[in-house]
């Protein structure tokens, strides 16, 4: 079994730069070193010793992840991320809690780590109220944020760690105004989580810049069942039969992830509307089953594996020094295209909105 | 019997603090508070249940859940029904391990597991050598496997929890066989998986049982790529235009899982044929995202949250008394009908086989 020792000679690196990695202490190492230790790791398959790291710290090295639920495929994948992340690199654990959008599962799961002996917790919530973080966080946890910012302007104990949710929104609506369209929507499940808040301003800021603005909707709905799996698809679909029936009806709709629009497409297939024929859909999240959609769906790809290394490298490197002041991280979005996207059909173009008409005089 | 509320009242702290003293996080205590908690706790006898639980039994109440990949949507509902009957019908938590089948990671997971004194594992695995399972259980694991039947005439020490693979596949190819399909396909990875080889024999039972042993085939293929979440699609998209070229070509397709009959979907449309018109399709699994499909894919539903309740039950009762036998439990699927199905085309009757045309005659 190889050492940290090993690890160090086998970089050409010090056994303090080993451990730093292995605490997530990488903010200021260069990505050439970094690449080269990983590489190591992996190479010597080294394992950190739990209990002398036990020792070291009084530490248990398990990490809590709290997500709405796991059958979620976009829960699914992050996990996947993370565990792996989190085994790979760094020897830890994953202690894994279903919350249901449910504070007080979210609670409950937060009493149970530190019963346990588990200081560290990634959370992915869709709740806007976020003082049980706080609290959490004053009982000792060390907490990472996935997929909201920081509240502008007030300090947090706790990292944000996400996509550029603005940008994401407003690529995806830059690319339906050129391909042509002029009557957009964006379409969400009702409830402004931060996120959403984000994509739908990203989603607004596109449309004003091409002098769309009045003509760039926000179409919302919840879904008739109980909090389910299928419930965004099911946002999608019950929307779709709505939006066949707007006039003007909007041509170009951006999806606020890549389940509700996968609702979408089923939706607007059962209108008997054709995508991308009457339609375009765009999708967020870049999850693979999105190639698999007919038509394979245009999404925004999210880069998962570099922000679920940045949240366990975080989460980690801070409970190793609780010096290191919460921050936040932001992460770039790309346009995936796919066959969901062409031009407006042309009967929208003959009814079309006023600033094509101003263009055109 | 006192709780952690009557201990915080007598000593006039909050239940957190108390949490804390049990947990031993006591640094940055006050002595004169941690004196006062030490001393409620002497005055009412209280002995917390997770300590009177550990010395009880030695153990934690968690258990280990051990997937190939939580990215994938089947494990992920698994994995979220597991989660979720534990934590709210016995109070544990769960350690989660992506293994991306590898024995190696599987090993390093059952390892940790007993390292952090967890005992109880639930295993979904696709190896077919199951010995490092029996070397865990020797170890001190309870283990609960799924979706694998018991070694025939071999005695276990593991639980088998698994639908009744062998019916699932005969109740499909049985419905398209009812629907008038004469030339059939199993469609599956490469390897012989224990499921697979129970799903395959069902498969021919089925079409022996209507006289079409020598026209329902095997079709098996690997993913070009390596382990990825995609895989079982990509062998699925890959089979779709072998299947095409075929002839006869097979008009009904039996698909091992769901996912790879998304993959299907997908192939078989890149291959300009129509799904149900020129070829039908089941999946298998049940998953939601079968419904949103284009068509919604028929498939054979697995109780989940039935199986996921016992395989929980076996376990934590297992850990309770270490008297009660391994054993095998069996679950029914039902078939799930939706767009997938139609009566073959015209022209396959016309070329049709030779026990169709032996009952014409």
């Amino acid at each position: 079994m190889s050492t940290i020792a090993d690890v160090a000679r086998h970089a050409g690196v010090s056994v303090s730069t080993i451990s730093n990695v292995l605490n997530g202490r990488v903010e200021r190492m260069r990505a050439e070193t970094l690449e080269r230790v990983r590489a190591a790791i992996s190479a010597l398959d080294y394992r950190p010793n739990r209990a002398a790291q036990q020792l070291k710290t009084g530490q248990t090295p398990m990490l809590g992840l709290l997500v709405p639920s796991i059958a979620n495929p976009m829960y699914g994948y992050i996990a996947r991320e993370v565990e792996t992340s989190a085994q790979e690199r760094h020897g830890y654990r994953v202690v894994l809690g279903n919350t249901y959008r449910n504070r007080d599962k979210e609670v409950g799961f937060f009493d149970d780590l530190l019963a346990h002996g588990v200081r560290g917790v990634i959370v992915i919530s869709s709740l806007a109220d976020e003082r049980h973080f706080e609290q959490a966080v004053q009982r000792g946890l060390v907490m990472v944020s996935y997929d909201r910012r920081a509240t502008p302007g007030a300090s947090s104990a706790i990292d944000h760690v996400s996509v550029d949710n603005h940008e994401a929104a407003r690529l995806a609506a830059a690319h339906l105004i050129e391909r042509g369209h002029r009557e957009l929507a964006f379409v969400t499940a009702s409830g402004l989580t931060m996120s959403r808040r984000e994509k739908i301003r990203g989603f607004r800021s596109a449309a004003a810049a091409a002098g769309l603005a009045a003509h760039a909707r926000v179409i919302d709905g919840s879904a008739s069942s109980d909090y389910g799996d299928s419930e965004m698809a099911d946002v999608g679909r019950m929307l779709a039969a709505r939006i066949a029936a707007e006039r003007p009806r909007p041509t170009g709709l951006v999806a606020v992830n890549d389940m509700l629009a996968y609702g979408l497409l089923a939706g607007l297939r059962d209108a008997g509307l054709s995508v991308p024929g009457d339609v375009s859909v765009i999708g967020m999240d870049g999850l693979f089953l999105s190639s698999l959609m007919s038509p394979a769906l245009t999404t925004v790809r999210l880069p998962v594996p570099a922000m679920a290394r940045t949240i366990v490298e975080r989460v980690i490197g801070r409970l190793a020094d609780p010096d290191i002041p919460a921050g936040e991280f932001l992460f770039a979005p790309e346009l995936e295209s796919r066959g969901s996207v062409a031009p407006p059909p042309a009967s929208a173009s003959a009814s079309a909105s006023a600033p094509v008409r101003r263009r055109r005089t």
